[in-house]
Formats: structure tokens, C-alpha cells, sequence
């Protein structure tokens, strides 16, 4: 019977098949010893030449790494070894053995090399974790707004409209109609749909034609946005805590082994809960302005900026408040404080920079239209939009959740590239 | 206490807190019924002038459909009422109250207003029941492969190798690089992805640029592809009727009054469970032939034949072992008969055409080579895809789900553009 490894606990003497690949193998005269993984873990099989038949014992010796086999052979209890258990072996059958070495078979190659055989590099233990953790961020996100009762809405991709700025688009010829964009968030979309449904979340990927090289940039990353009618500033900052706290406490119960896997400091995860510290735009620029930052009342963050507010701090952090001129022209104003806005970023711990932007959103139809003056935006191509704040406006929230810069902070990476299964990059669409 | 109204029914007798939209409202001399709805349900209202102030009770008469307002009230056990329950009003609050009549407002609207409305359109009743499906629908997609120990690889858009066709592919120009392609498939990653991980899936949006108008096609439209290392035709097949009919029997269970809602024959949903009739495409020729349909071995079906395929079955039917040349290069022969290849396509009942599209990959790296040069594709873009053949090459199966048609079909809709948010079709990116 066919059985994965991570299963193998459920059949100690049993007889199992699996199937998968060499991860390891050595062997000496008459016993070898195969570490094999299948995708969900990694096993020793223990080949004995005395209790196989020449053809396995044979076909155990060639084998190298990355050859594909099936295993025929009984689960043993082993202390000793990584998962509790090790096969000894009654068959051994090669599928594909390769002429080549891996390309990935040693500790130093150079980081353009990984990621040029990023199909083949996915298969190292690292990479491995790292897509679990993935998938458990993702599940936790789902099952967040499912518990929540959220609708999920797919946004377009394909978009006529123009998000918070025209810069940074890709353009896209669309057959006669000309050009359009791909798009850089749902959020307008899901305004019209949360004065539908109520409290509605989007997740996938997204785009910026953004040259940057940093550690914290893609030019293709999944964002997950939520929108909520009738959530005011305050509904929406304690939406994000529990969001994110859910998801950080969702990874630790049910991706623990891949985050030590990675000697992630899980410690530092276990302080993530609500609620979260919080300090205005302003309190903000004074700290920094004491501290020797060159930074002027009205300037946006950069990421050095960021990580220092961070390190104020074990959990992350709320900025809020700030100018209305550094924020897009959508935001609420302040009814204290009309040159700042009802918005917030929020600011993962240990230097791993905004992982969420939110705002409370403009519901006056007469604002929003000086807003986008304010702003030179061209009012028409905005119609729709505004329509929402003719028809039945109402105060409403929401914010975009980066879910490579929270998977690279939870699993304590050091760049955001390895989040993502395939990268692009400024210079990278292959594989 | 604010309460959305699909939670009513645990506050009787209870003061609560509505936050909304007048659906409708009426008044007659001394008490006003305003029907509310706030994206998870519809409740009357009812506001008598002899238990409110003088200010709510004009308040209440001068909503108009689509009036943003806030109730407070008592909840009531009412049976004749749709939900078993009403308000009775102690203050009506308005919001904002529309200055012109709500656009969609008759039964009788033409398509193309419904379309460049959708941003309001999405407020009626039928297109709320629809999101509500389509939400039911993705998290059937998700929990079935959850429960069956898939991870989830989330495979790019931006793709500089071309999946099946060169054709179709919509271009943008990626900085410096050159030309990238929106990626139509994942299918070429997620094989990748399989010889790392065992079991994998992707749910995201896809594109093509086909010039069609047909009430199956849409520009963008989402995916969910499957893929898994040792699967061959026989477990493909199987995961498929598995995974649609347990999202069939998620939907019946957990939005079964949406469907009813829309008037969906139920009956026919009950009956979708594995296993699925199978006939080979050979077969379905002749019964085609017979019928007196104009076809040749050899020719793809169209929508029209593929009805008449499904007529003959009251579950979604594989058409298995299609023409090598009628599909896509990576298709494993069949080791029976080299001219038919180890695929499947899954036809939906009643019309709905094909939902999945599915193959056993080739394995063999001489054979692929061969085949690429067959199809007339340029074997050095697939470079990456060639390497999977050479270390630890693996027979292995998946399949593409489209998800919009699985919605349309589901929740009876006569075209596949009800089935998404916001439907980008050949002359519409908007809203
Ligand atoms: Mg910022
Ligand atoms: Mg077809």
C-alpha cells in the first residue's frame, strides 16, 4: 500500500510502499542506507544485502541523488532517527535515475544560480519548510474571514480604472478596446462589493512595475484586502491585530516543526497577540527626529525608518495618522485634525517593514471629488467609484495585507524572494 | 448592539442595532415597512407613528431604495416573515439618502446597462445569492484538497515560457527583459512543483485572449489546477469525481438556500457522486456519427457536441483517450494505442460544457523532446521543464478546473459572466 512519509508513525510493521525520491544514500559491502523524501518528509530506508535479492541490493547501490524510486518494505520503530521510524527494505525499484549530478548539491552556490534552477531548488529541505509555512499562512488567512463570515470577492486583474497612482502600472493591449492595467489592488472593487455583501476579502496576486531591488519588493506578489461596511478607523485597526495575530498563532499550532525547522526564535512569535502598540505619524517623526533621523514632518517612511520604529517594539506596530498629502486621495480625513488622515501601516517587528496599509475610506461624495482634484486625478475615470458615494454611501474600512512580507517575517527570512514558489524580480521571470 | 441580520434569530426580544440599505419601503397614514437588507439578509422593518418620535417616523417615510440607515429596534418572532423575524422600530437613522433613483431599479434593464452597472447590480438579491455560491464554491476547492494533504503553489503570471498554444497569450513588456506573458496555466510550475512537494494545487485567476463570445468564455477567469508526482491516468481520474462532487455536496450543504433561492432544480445536484460514466472519445465520435453530427475522428467537439455528449447523462461524464494530435504535446500516450493519449475531459450535465481539462504528463524525456519537435515548439524555452525528466523523472497527473463554468453550472446561470465579481469579457474591462 502506497503511504506517505509523514504517515509512515500510523503503520510501524507494516508493510508499506512509498514512492519518491533519493535524498541522500550510502551504502558499505553489504548495507545501504537511503534517505528518501516524497514531498511530505524524509525517511531512512535500510537496505540489507541479506535480506534483499542481488537485483535490489544492486539497484540500492546505484542510486544517486535525486534518482526516483519505490520502496517496498516494513516500517521499524528507531528512536534514533528524525521521524521516529526507518523502512528496511524487502524491494527496491529504480524509476529514473539521473546521468547527471543535481545542479543543487552543494552549500554555496551563488543566489542567481538558485534562483535560474528555481524548479529544481524548490526540492532542497529549506525551500521545503518554507512552502509549508506558506500554505499554513494562507489556510489561516482563509479560514480567518471564513470564521469572521466574510464573502470572498475576486477582484479583476484587468482594469480600466487607475489605482492610488498612475505610475508603476504594466499595460496591456486589449483588443480593440486599447490599453488597460493590470491592477495594483482590489480595493476599489471591493468597496462596491462590501456595500453589497457586507464585509467581503480578496486574496491573489498582484502587480507593481516598481523598479525596486530590495529585499521587501516582487514585481508579482499576493496581497490579501478586506473591506467592511460601516467599520470605522478603530473597527479596522482591531480587525488587522486579530487578523494577524490569528495567523502568526495558526502557524505556530499547525506549522511548528517547519518553523524550527528553520531555527526560527519561536519565542519572539509566541508575543503576538492583540492588542498592538500604537503611535501617530507624528509621535513617529519626533522619535526619529530625536533619535538623528533626517526626517521632516510630511516625509513618507523609508525602510530604515521603519525599522527602527519597529524595534520599539516586540509586536508589531500601528502607525497612524498620517498627513493627508503622503496618503492616497481616498483617506478619511481626521475629524480632529483635517490635515491627517483615519489610516494606519502596520509595521512587523524585527525589520520586516509594512506588512499591512488600511484606512478608513472617504464616504462624502463632495470630499471625495476635491480629493481627487486635490490629488490631479482625473475624476472621470472614476465614475463608478463615485457612484458608490450617491447610492447609499456609508463610513467604511479596509486594508491590503502583503502575504510575501508576512511569510518572510514569520518564517525569519532574510529576503522576501524565497516566499513566493516562482519570483519576479526586476531581472527574473525564469523559471 | 449591532447584529447582521442572518443572525437575528439569537436576539428575539432583544434591542439590536441594524446597519444597512432600504431594499424596499412603504408607507401608509400612521406606519411604514422598510424591507432592509445589509449583505447577509433581508428583514422588515416596521416603524408605527404612535411608538417613535415624530422625527424617526419622517425619517422612515422619506427613505428611498438603496437609503443607507441605521435601526435600532427589538427583534420579534414574526412566521409569515421571511427570515421568522422583524424589527420593530424604536429609531430610524439615515445615512445618506440617494438624490436620484436607484439605477437598477426594473425587471427589464438590457445586459449591457446590467454589466456597466455592476458595481450597484451586484446589490440584487439574485447576484448576492450567486457571490454566495461562488464563496461556497472556493472554499469547497480549498478544504477538499486541505483534507486530502495538498499544499498549495501559488504558480506566477508573468511567464516568459508558453504553456500550450503560442497563440491567445495576452504580452507585456517586463522592464528590460523584454516581452513576458500572462501565464494561461500553472501546470508547468505545479509539475515542478509536485517532484518537491508530493501533492499540489494552485486557485488564482488565468487569462486569455480569445476572441470569443460565447456564454462559456471569459478573458480572466479563475483556475484551480491540481497536479501530483505517481499519479497516473486511473488516479486522476478518480481525484477529479472526488473533487467534484465534494464541492457539489459542499454547496448543497452549506448554501443550499441560495441555490433554492435562485430556483435551482436540486434534484439533479443530489445526484452528482463518483463514480462519473466514463466513454472514450472514439466512443463518443461514433454516438456523434450516429446522431448524425458532422464529425470526423480526429476533431475537437465543440459546445454543441459536447451537450449532446452530456444529454446522455444525468452526472458530469469523462470523455477519456483523445486524439495525440487533438491535444497538448505533454500528454502521455496511451501504452495501448500511441495515437490516443492518457487524458480526460470532464463534461458538467445540462449544457455546461467542459470543467476540466486533465492528462497523464510524459515522463520520459526523449519521448517529450520528440513530441515538442512534433508540435512545432521551440524545445529551448522549456529548458526548465526538460530538467524535471532528467533528475528523478516520475510518471505524474493533473488537471485544470474552470472555476466560473463549475459555478455557472452549479447555480443553474445561462451565462458564465454572472459567475465572477466583475466580469472582463472581448469589449469590457468595465467597471
Ligand atoms: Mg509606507
Ligand atoms: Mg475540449
Amino acid at each position: 500500500m502506497w503511504v506517505y512519509i509523514k504517515n509512515l508513525k500510523d503503520y510501524i510493521g507494516k508493510e508499506v510502499e512509498l514512492r519518491g525520491w533519493v535524498w541522500r544514500s550510502r551504502s558499505s559491502g553489504k548495507i545501504a542506507f537511503i534517505n528518501m523524501r516524497d514531498g511530505t518528509g524524509i525517511v531512512q530506508v535500510v537496505v540489507e544485502a541479506s535480506s534483499v535479492d542481488e537485483e535490489t541490493f544492486k539497484n540500492a547501490r546505484k542510486l544517486r541523488m535525486e534518482s526516483s524510486l519505490i520502496v517496498r518494505g516494513t516500517v521499524k520503530n528507531e528512536e534514533r532517527a528524525p521521524g521516529g521510524v526507518e523502512i528496511h527494505a524487502k524491494e527496491v525499484i529504480p524509476v529514473q535515475i539521473p546521468t547527471e549530478d543535481f545542479p543543487i548539491n552543494k552549500p554555496d552556490h551563488s543566489i542567481d544560480y538558485l534562483m535560474e534552477h528555481r524548479h529544481l531548488w524548490l526540492r532542497s529541505r529549506k525551500q521545503m519548510h518554507i512552502l509549508n509555512i506558506r500554505d499554513a499562512v494562507l489556510k489561516a488567512i482563509r479560514k480567518f474571514y471564513w470564521e469572521n463570515d466574510f464573502v470572498q470577492v475576486d477582484t479583476p486583474i484587468f482594469t480600466g480604472a487607475i489605482g492610488e497612482s498612475a505610475g508603476n502600472l504594466f499595460e496591456i493591449d486589449y483588443f480593440d478596446y486599447g490599453k488597460v492595467y493590470l491592477a495594483q489592488t482590489g480595493q476599489l472593487y471591493l468597496e462596491a462589493a462590501c456595500m453589497a455583501l457586507g464585509r467581503v476579502f480578496n486574496l491573489g496576486p498582484t502587480f507593481r512595475a516598481e523598479k525596486s531591488k530590495t529585499r521587501r519588493h516582487l514585481i508579482e506578489f499576493w496581497m490579501n484586502e478586506a473591506e467592511v461596511a460601516y467599520f470605522e478607523h478603530e473597527d479596522n485597526l482591531k480587525l488587522q491585530e486579530n487578523l494577524v495575530s490569528y495567523i502568526v498563532k495558526y502557524v505556530l499550532e499547525n506549522a511548528r516543526e517547519h518553523l524550527e525547522a528553520l531555527n526560527r526564535d519561536i519565542s519572539k512569535l509566541e508575543k503576538i497577540e492583540p492588542p498592538f502598540p500604537r503611535i501617530t505619524y507624528t509621535e513617529a517623526v519626533k522619535m526619529l527626529q530625536k533619535k538623528g533621523y533626517d526626517i521632516e514632518w510630511g516625509d513618507d517612511f523609508g525602510g530604515d525608518e521603519e525599522t527602527e520604529i519597529a524595534k520599539q517594539f516586540d509586536k508589531p506596530v500601528f502607525v497612524t495618522h498620517y498627513p493627508r498629502k503622503a496618503k492616497a486621495f481616498y483617506m478619511q480625513p481626521d475629524p480632529d485634525n483635517p490635515d491627517v488622515v483615519l489610516c494606519d501601516d502596520l509595521i512587523a517587528p524585527e525589520g520586516y517593514g509594512e506588512i499591512i496599509g488600511a484606512s478608513q475610506r472617504i464616504h462624502d461624495y463632495d470630499l471625495l471629488v476635491e480629493r481627487l482634484k486635490e490629488f490631479n486625478l482625473p475624476v472621470e475615470s472614476y465614475d463608478w467609484y463615485l457612484d458608490l458615494r450617491k447610492f447609499g454611501s456609508v463610513p467604511h474600512s479596509g486594508f491590503g495585507l502583503g502575504v510575501e512580507r508576512t511569510i518572510a517575517w514569520i518564517a525569519g527570512l532574510e529576503h522576501i524572494r524565497e516566499a513566493i514558489p516562482f519570483p519576479r524580480t526586476l531581472y527574473r521571470v525564469h523559471p
